[in-house]
């Protein structure tokens, strides 16, 4: 019997983690009648994250009533695993943006059902949290899930006020003190795939906010909210969070966690590679299949493809990477320890032709590699 | 020790066999250092079919001054393979459409030399002649070549006289009596990959005089020409060549070798196959890499990757095609024994532009093709 570890990434915009996995699936189940099959659907921390640990790990998805991102009464979820030690968060999932897709205002939005979610799951008793950050509709720093647990926040008045991007720029002074207790023994670590710094050109608000519905004048005031709470966190607090690689994430929430929830910053994959214990995983494994929409130079800095083939060579499991594209020089993977990389492209087609068949496409190549492996 | 068969199609319009094998060959050496390759670029009869058979059993390549498209002297060449006793030619090598590049007209044009490198062949002792058809500038039947061997033309005035394309229709009389007796003992195999009948909208001069420069008024006339001859042949010698399936082929010529040299027509694959002794060759192999331009569903009645796989399947030697396109349904490979197919888009691209990078895409999923072979 034969091991198979299914871990993609998704590729952007055709087909999600989850949809390759069961491609994959069905394949290898056709080809390798006796074959075992564990499938870890990979997530950023966006959309699809809680599923990808559920997926690998086993686990329970929690329902849970809480503020959505107008302070409105939403049902929300999050994912329990671990054996109820260690649950998984996506802030997508009380502050998405398809919630507000007639709506969207990134000045007003709130991340404060985010914090109950929190609150939620340290009730259950986790000593873990995984926070997922990724497809926001905020800009407020995470200031609103910091207020649901605790953190007050207050203006040149001395008012106390629970931030949204829109008055980040009042805040004057912030009271970390009366963070819940609970969350202090529990250990947080944030996955978040991007590099943006919280502010500035290539920060939060430039660089995202304008997807969240954000018009010139608005990026800028998002922007100057954003500069104007790293600047009081720093002169109140000591913390230097100007130049935060991925404090941009989420509307600047990236920042917020490392400052409010003394969460670390980590890449999507080494949470999801750590926490699903790869290593163990692919013990025994025959071959793992990952991939991602494109492989180029840009993505063998660390992302889905590479993390897993490190991982692998470390016990020399063969990894094939299955892709939409291969642009330019990527011998580096080889050396990193992916063993072979395969596009879907039956036909030479544009992209905006092909995209509509990126399903037949995996689905026909997976098949001939399968076939292949068979010789 | 593993041993790899090279045996691929032309990509037409991009990649010769030979650039294909060179490129496959390449990659096989890279990651199997000991490997013995034999590579057998196929070609359909046109340029390029003496270098596969030299290029696959080892032979001669003869040089000999013929007659050209217009009667004049060139330096032409054929192959020798099989110890001597067979001869490879190439009618493209004595009336090749290159020759006449800026001075295209098959009314005039002759394929005079290709008879004329029959017949030394024949002086060298072979005992086969396998024609290759294909690429040709001509479009007179191959009456050039039978004049070349003794075959005799008449028109109404009882002249004798050498018929090209345009003076087809002057032809009476045939006499084949002449037709040099040395040829009598040869065995002639014709390649031919077209099913177009010797005359008619799908015929020779329909489908193929304009591109080598016939206009309207030519082609009709060189096509009332093709038409007057095999009525002459089906008069006088009882020859039905009327609906010759690749009777059309390199200007009628496929019906002229049956006319006068009482030659067989053959898929040029069927031809490769049998001469080569595929089935020895193959006896010990480890893979068969074939391919072609691109597999579908006309592909699969026939053509080169079909063949192969017939054979292979007799011998359960696993078969691997690396195309340029796979479109629609083409499980039916699979059950032909085709092992697997790959297709060498690297990027989602049109052809327009893909096109330009057919080599560096072969190469690169040539490699990882090896790649996971390994495992």
């Amino acid at each position: 019997m034969k091991k198979f570890v299914l871990i993609p990434d998704s590729f952007k915009g055709t087909l999600s983690s989850k949809e390759i996995c069961s491609i994959m699936s069905d394949g290898i189940k056709e080809h390798f009648s006796d074959a075992e099959i564990v499938s870890i659907p990979v997530a950023d921390g966006g959309e699809g994250s809680v599923d990808c640990f559920i997926s690998a790990l086993g686990g329970e998805r929690v329902s849970v009533k809480v503020k959505g991102p107008y302070f409105e009464e939403i049902d929300s979820f999050y994912g329990i695993i671990d054996g109820g030690k260690t649950a998984v968060i996506e802030m997508a999932a009380a502050a998405g943006l398809p919630m507000v897709e007639n709506n969207k205002n990134p000045m007003l939005t709130t991340t404060y059902g985010v914090g109950e979610i929190m609150l939620d799951a340290v009730k259950r008793g986790v000593d873990k949290i995984i926070m997922g950050l990724g497809g926001s509709c905020t800009n407020d720093f995470g200031c609103g899930a910091a207020a649901a647990c605790g953190v007050k926040f207050f203006n040149e008045l001395g008012q106390e006020f629970i931030p949204t991007g829109g008055t980040l720029k009042d805040v004057v002074k912030v009271d970390l003190s009366g963070l819940d207790k609970s969350l202090n023994v529990v250990k947080i670590v944030t996955m978040c795939d991007i590099d943006n710094p919280p502010y500035g050109k290539t920060g939060a608000s430039y660089v995202f906010a304008p997807q969240k519905g954000a018009d010139e004048d608005c990026v800028k005031a998002l922007d100057e909210g954003v500069k104007n709470l790293c600047s009081v966190l720093k002169e109140e607090h000591g913390l230097a969070l100007d130049n935060l690689s991925g404090g941009g994430a989420a509307g600047a929430m990236g920042a917020g966690m490392v400052a409010f929830f003394n969460s670390e910053l980590k890449m999507g994959i080494d949470t999801v590679l750590e926490t699903v214990r790869f290593s163990d995983i692919i013990k025994d494994a025959f071959v793992i299949f990952t991939g991602e929409g494109k492989i180029d130079s840009q993505s063998l800095r660390g992302k889905v493809v590479i993390g897993v083939a490190r991982e692998a060579k470390k016990q020399s499991v063969p990894v094939i990477s299955v892709v939409g594209g291969a642009d330019g020089d990527i011998s580096k993977a080889y050396s990193e320890g992916v063993t072979a990389v395969f596009t879907i492209n039956r036909l030479p087609q544009d992209f905006s032709i092909s995209r509509r068949y990126s399903k037949e496409n995996l689905k026909f190549s997976f098949d001939n590699i399968l076939r292949a492996l068979k010789i």
